[in-house]
């Protein structure tokens, strides 16, 4: 954004631009107004990658206006998270977008295709149990939406833990690792204690009773006596798998 | 005490005791009335072991009155928990134990010696860390009050597992493990998963921030995904050490 | 495992075993990979139990997949848990389990029935009221499912003291009592103050108002002032029934 | 009140009171202002007893200003609650109060004596050990100061329930019971279910660890399944007094 | 209990019972066990009272049953609370309780009619709002069951002081108040205030937001700086209606 | 009131009102009692605004009541709020209110039409996303309904900053701001930086995991570091707009 | 700062700046930085008031280099707040502040005096204690400091509530009431329904036990029933005090 | 850890150990065991980084003793972490690290001096005030002990935007990005908005009243809406700094 106000002003100086249009400039440019929604078409530039949709809380119908309007910008890979079956069976038919795949189990749909891996290496992505699957395979299809190769290991909990131990070599050649658990989230120190990254956790609202939705997963993870681990929200399989993404990129700016 | 109560109608039945007597045996025999505290001789009989003074919020005067009265009602051992320095040097001073023991860390003080080991096999005692030894130490030192064989194992945290493993054998070997820790309190579910024992969990108050006293080690084991793990309340040892050695003692009655 | 990785290395060193297959055996024995679980035969072993299936989050087609496998594996008895009726008919009738019962109360279903008595002596399950009996009897069942005798206590609530002391001898004969209350969870502390065995409290999510879902019986059960009492998670009659096996058989190892 | 505004309104339509007058007495009678606090002299007409002044927070001089006034304005006995010793000493000191006496396990200081019983029968105060002496006995002197015969049964907790059921005569006569209790609170089910008149259940902040300074025994008490029960702050031994002693004098209006 | 302890032994002394039929009698007599659930036919001499059924959680067969046991053991008056309208619609037509009506608002049932008024004076039902109509009707409803006169003031929210303070005579002149309100829960302070008598705030868990279900009227109702308040559980209008009945009949023993 | 309160009195003075119309005229004046509720039709005299009807928990009968009473009273506008569709056909079906219209998002109705717009200048209701909509629409339709100007910038999340910026000459042009946003509730302490004005700041119930329902936002907002910011309850639009309209007309009384 | 950018890019425009200039000026030019703190000159500009140090974990040095260097930038006036006395007496011994005074209720330093009243009429500060009084003093000097008349009504909590009504004239007449209480909160409630202008909540963390260190008085401050109620922070009186300010300024742009 | 197990199993298979022999080395080579105590002398080689030693709850002795044993084991540097001022004078005293250094802000000691920088690029440690320093100077000299160049941006509070905005240069082209930040917690938003690169957020626990100690702030940034943000534990500065290295050499490996 810097370089861009330097630009400016610079046509500023010489001419270019009145202060007026500067002005106007400086305020309408990054974003194109739907009334319910601002997208944001210099977002890809200015982090990278392409604009997400959060598909919890609008209708298919915004979805569609959103997701089209991105196209014609020339956005090539649309991600839609928290999209359930329903919305997604009425994108496709109404959206007309031919290469479009749904993945159930995470709840979200891809626009554009994967793009080819780009990253250092490979992204983990454990799981403590099988209900943690629609999570892991959230952070995991955005992590490979972003361009990143993912090595999945799922049911790996502690309480079994030459489970966990047999995959030491996906887990020690990892670039990142996304370790996934409800209950008593004790996955993510066990994995920081094994791996040589970073290790980004993410609590699970899976369980019961003192479970609490998830927040005794999020209080176990962020007490990790491991050093190297840090931790998304509640079921932010998003969250995680896009962070991931960012450190897998690192050092190729 | 059904027992007693079907001795007593016997009594009251072949006139060997008046019905008011009775009634006052019914009432008053379980327990000596110290007016600030009632002392219950009988426990011994009834649960097995002898009395036990919570030291916290009594002064040493009320410390040495009770644990006198015991001593002249034939009590053989005592222990006193929670109990600080100053309170035991007093004590110590004032009440003629020749044979009590102050343990500075455990914050306990025992009279009348450690008996011999009486139970099935051995109490395995872990900590994740070096802070949560004055929790280990009272469990430790009230099970080996209470007739048991105790075996340490410190600072064996999750995050460098190989210290845990390096310890499989004791673990393995175990009747009862109790798991100890603070922060994400994910010791207790690594050592459900390995031991063949029941294991019981003490969430400790160490740690910071999002720790909250222990609430995050409480919640992390009462989730535990391993069966067989149980847990006290925060900080507890001697309530860990007593039901230990309530299940070393299983099965002898 | 302490033994299976020496054989391990003795065949190492006889050459029964190339070090590539030894380095195989250390990662995948003990579990088979179904995609989406992991299935651990070598339990039994280890822990002394059959496997036991949590049927929460699982479909009935999965579920259907681990138990054949593990019939197939020579597993002879297989305990689902937490599984819904629709569910339960469904399995019965595709994995023509012949001999499998459902419990509809306990929410369980038992494939190659209950085992002979092997524990010490006998399991007390009480609870405080009836609206508990779906926690009780999953404990219940599952104690029996690991070989255990039972004794059901029900609606012995601590409002009513009578109820609870006219059950006296059953109490003090018990190997261990599991104590299942709602609301304010004082049944715990009453049976762990008659009682000379442990106690292992269950928490219900029974109540309304500031019952808060079972917190307040939870809180009532780690403070309890009787000492022998241990917790388990709100509503966990499995884990409550698993450790009460593990104790009735103490000693017998 | 309404019977002053009554009053109030006759002497105006008889020319006794001019508006504003009368608009004054409306606003300012009640109370006599003294800057930081304003003294309610009319309080015991309308409440039925003396005022109490709560020390916490207020300085030595500032009580003896407020008690001054009110033995000046004709007030007979004072109860000041909350006090340190430290400022009790001072008041006493200074004040030249030549009949109050300081009660150090209650904090509290009672300037006037004790009047004579005026209730209907007696209230029971019981505790379930003995770190609740001090809300106790705050709960036992303002039923005292406020007219009510006082019983203490102290240290009967439900773990030890002998201890508790040998007072079931003094429990089933009270006109009021008030249970207080800390750690998991169950002194209060206890003796809702034994007693036949109403109970104030009082929880303590003793305990340690999730006893959460009261908030279990707080939860527990507002959940007790014994009809009855009713609730006041975590160690408001004087707001229990206070009510238990409206309770026995119900039905002298 | 304590005189039947008495009569119980006399009789044993007398030879009128056998040690073993005493031992029976202790144990047996004070309640019905139907398998589900214990029914105290006692109850009534004891607490003074008719039986009450806790309807959540019980099918409308097992509520029958109850009720049938008690009807036939010689109980004039039942009452069954938290019954939703379709179990109230099956019992009214399977029971044949002719006289049974039904309160859709308050969701209870009464069999066999409201008894005569016999408390010392009225019981005024306040409420904050119409929203905690249900729960207001629910004590109103109860304390009628029970034998007091009820004067109902519903929505006399603070927020609008005008309405409470209009209501100030039937306030002055209750013996008990019972406040019921959601949201901030000022009612009680204001009543507790005005009132002479005590007052039983009862939370709602009417609200949305910060309400959180109840929490911040129960938090506000323990903290009333009124003298005089005491608190139950959130929305138990039985629980208070129960208390105030009790208190209605103080002095009358 | 103060004022009605002296021309009573004046009244009374002069034979004008006996004592007992005075004291009839102090009870019932302000409110219309019907039954399960209370209008207020002095309201709009002491607030300065027209009643407002909060819908949830009244039929749509109880509504239509309160509603025609209010027209009958003379109310020329009237605004019901937390009305969802169903009620508000059958309301617009039976009522005949001609002109009333209802707004879906925001779930409200306002009968009566819209005032002239009478503030210092304008509100601006702002929201960080798009699912805030309701809760702003309820605040920025209250808002109008009491005669301001309402400026909405819907979707100016501080995550994307710029979004935020380009709208400055409207944020500090403003009168008051409202602030409205769930999840992390940066958008107060940002507005709370940029305006001149106090900034009303509403968190919403919008998210998942670990903002709890609006608490996470609560608390951002109550911690703002800007100086200027107050709060209203989670997802409470109408407080917001209502205090912003007082806020909007400050200086004008 | 909408203004200033314009006049920047005019003078970009016609050459007056650098493109550079323009930079660093945008960059630049709105604080100044001393290492540990960055001082705000413009804001007397931008928001209409002076600086304030908010002195809690600044050192007495760090304080007098902020004040000083903002003394010598031209500010008249500054306020220091959250100051202890040895703080403040450090401050004033080697500040040479001549005009400063320290007020130790409120725990805050004034340098440069008050200035005369601008507002539109008078702010009320009332609190429902006397332990209220260090917030009530912080919100009524900072109040005063931004050139507010303020009225302080202390004690007149509701509780007692003819001590509220005696003070309705001030209450009606103010443009803005501050509410100040802890415990339960109720003042904000009864102010907001008595008052006609908006009404600024602070909750207190006055109290004991269940009033949580303010949590209890902030939730029934938030669910206030009245409208016209917003909350600050626990303790905030500065920000009351500000925000009463803006608004008591209202229309004044 | 791998590489160890294959190369050890291949001297078995080669005769180079015995199987006793590879049965130590597999349990006993990772750690020295100093009782209280147990050193990690391989971390580095698996860990990529030196030791270190948290020093709360440790004495100053246990600490040289650890300390020493790593120096002895050939360990360059060695930070301590949560020392305080009277512990680091002790160890400097006592254990003749000639160059050891203490920051009494950060409360750490760094033995061996700072490695030269080896990251990709650089950490930007930013704060929201001045009182986060601590925290903020844990993290960056934890970053620097690691080998990482670090910017440090204090006091850029989002209420101030343009103090953060006038730093837009650095953070856009920092490697990774730290936002320490108390009360709203609002910073980890706005610059996870603007930065290209993984930014980790640090609640700290500045603040009073509902900022709970840091609660506020971590669930704040545990819900920030910008992507890429990841959180520690309340005042986990080191727990930043070591995962900011982590990615700071990613793609090194």
């Amino acid at each position: 954004m810097n370089h861009e106000i330097r630009t400016l002003l610079e046509q500023v100086q010489t001419g270019g631009l009145t202060v007026d249009e500067a002005m106007l400039a400086l305020k309408m440019e990054p974003y194109e107004d739907l009334g319910f929604a601002k997208i944001d078409h210099h977002r890809k530039i200015r982090n990278g990658v392409g604009e997400v949709i959060y598909g919890a809380g609008k209708t298919a119908e915004q979805i569609i206006t959103i997701a089209s309007h991105m196209v014609a910008a020339g956005q090539e890979r649309i991600l839609i998270t928290r999209l359930d079956e329903t919305k997604a069976e009425a994108i496709r038919k109404q959206a007309g977008f031919a290469d479009a795949f749904y993945d159930a189990t995470a709840q979200l749909m891809v626009v554009g295709g994967m793009p080819p891996h780009s990253g250092n290496g490979t992204i983990v992505v454990a799981t403590g149990g099988t209900s943690d699957l629609p999570v892991a395979e959230e952070a995991a299809l955005t992590a490979e939406f972003l361009g990143n190769q993912v090595v999945r290991l799922y049911d790996v909990g502690v309480a079994g833990l030459h489970r966990t131990l047999s995959h030491l070599p996906e887990i020690m050649e990892a670039e990142v690792v996304i370790a996934i658990a409800g209950m008593e989230g004790a996955l993510a120190s066990v994995l920081g204690g094994l791996a040589e990254c970073p290790v980004i956790a993410v609590p699970t609202s899976v369980g019961y009773g003192a479970s609490f939705g998830g927040i005794s997963a999020l209080l176990s993870m962020l007490n990790s006596c491991a050093s190297g681990v840090s931790v998304v929200n509640i079921d932010n399989g998003f969250g995680a798998g896009y962070q991931a993404s960012l450190i897998n990129h690192a050092g190729k700016k």
